[in-house]
């Protein structure tokens, strides 16, 4: 079964991009997904292609128009796949919808460029908002590569025994412990000892340590939630 | 003055990518900012040019060499500019970051894949490490380009008016309000009759309890850090 995504865009020259390359790339020419982009555009009004129109009530920016968005959006066999409006507004991507993503059938996406989009068509077709992170991009497209990216990666047959180790790192709730690889030394730097004990529960015990350490430091939302996830200490 | 913008990867042809387009695209050709691209696997070891190895104390995945990417990063003339590891173990990219970074020299990024990169080059060089957000991606080549995105369109003369408004609305620590325009009836729904009034302080009050009211639905952790940035009420 290949897994679908649709992306509705005005750049459809910017997919697939990076997701043409590498893992992404490899699984796209197999067959394990697929890719259609709509070009929203396409169904701009009058001689122009108009897409966009100043907000009611004032302000900056343009939004792009509610009728124009739903003939790209009705244009797509949807089916039963999620759509998905990527926006700052939006609630965060996690490993979590990833995962949820990749076991259903696909995604339809749909980018914004401008102010965002008239809230009317999201509300019409009870579409699902996403953000990747807490900056301003110049639109939706980059959210929806690394999106994509982030599902296509858990497609079965996508990852090999090499990348395979990376989803236990963020399963557990903490920041990943450092790597260390060959050479042993390196500018007089040592890798710590315990790595190469042999020592398998002192390993453990390190790298633990670590995860907290880097996370408390780093992350101190994701170490509180960690922490009361672990029940009260015996 | 041009911003430069150093990337050393493993997959060099997903530069510029997306950001060869729309505004990104407008500002490389016009020298508003540079790319230069380093192919890490340039500098590999020996005839079969390995760049990554088996990590100390077990586990799946592969480490890129602390030798391999030190030669690859001093290759590259930094000068004042920081460098910047791309891995879900950095601090959260912010809109803060993006500002400071487009008021700076330009960037040196690194994009890891497999497992990551040994923790003996990033302490070296006293590296940056960032993360864009809570999901596993297969490489950091599409954080590189979100991170060098959010920069660039912060660059004097990028954005034009009709972008210019995007700013203000992370600004206040809250999601933005919805979005309107023509046509003010679309398939039986109303715009908001507040956003046709006229009245300026009703609007202003209108938008504002709907950017509070989406922010503590979607985001409590930023609502929160709202309510504490208001102050007492009087």
């Amino acid at each position: 079964m290949t897994w679908r995504a649709d992306v509705l865009t005005l750049f459809p020259a910017m997919f697939p991009g990076p997701l043409g390359e590498s893992l992404a790339g490899r699984a796209l020419r197999g067959g394990v997904w697929s890719l259609a982009v709509t070009d929203i555009r396409a169904f701009g009004l009058g001689r122009h292609r108009a897409v966009d129109d100043t907000p009611f009530g004032g302000g900056a920016g343009m939004v792009l128009r509610a009728d124009v968005l739903d003939a790209a959006i009705t244009s797509v066999a949807r089916a039963a796949r999620p759509l998905v409006f990527l926006t700052p507004r939006g609630r965060p991507l996690t490993q979590a919808r990833a995962r949820e993503l990749a076991a259903g059938p696909g995604v339809v996406l749909v980018c914004g460029r401008f102010e965002g989009f008239d809230q009317r068509v999201i509300d019409a077709h009870g579409a699902e908002e996403l953000s990747i992170g807490d900056y301003v991009l110049s639109g939706g497209e980059l959210p929806a590569l690394v999106l994509l990216d982030s599902v296509i990666r858990l497609l079965p047959g996508v990852m090999g025994h090499e990348e395979s180790g990376l989803e236990e790192s963020h399963a557990d709730g903490l920041l990943e412990y450092p790597h260390f690889t060959r050479p042993a030394t390196w500018q007089g730097r040592d890798v710590p000892e315990v790595l190469t004990s042999g020592n398998h529960a002192a390993i453990g015990k390190w790298r633990l340590d670590q995860a907290r350490a880097v996370t408390l430091a780093r992350r101190p939302d994701l170490y509180a939630h960690y922490i009361a996830s672990q029940g009260p200490t015996p």
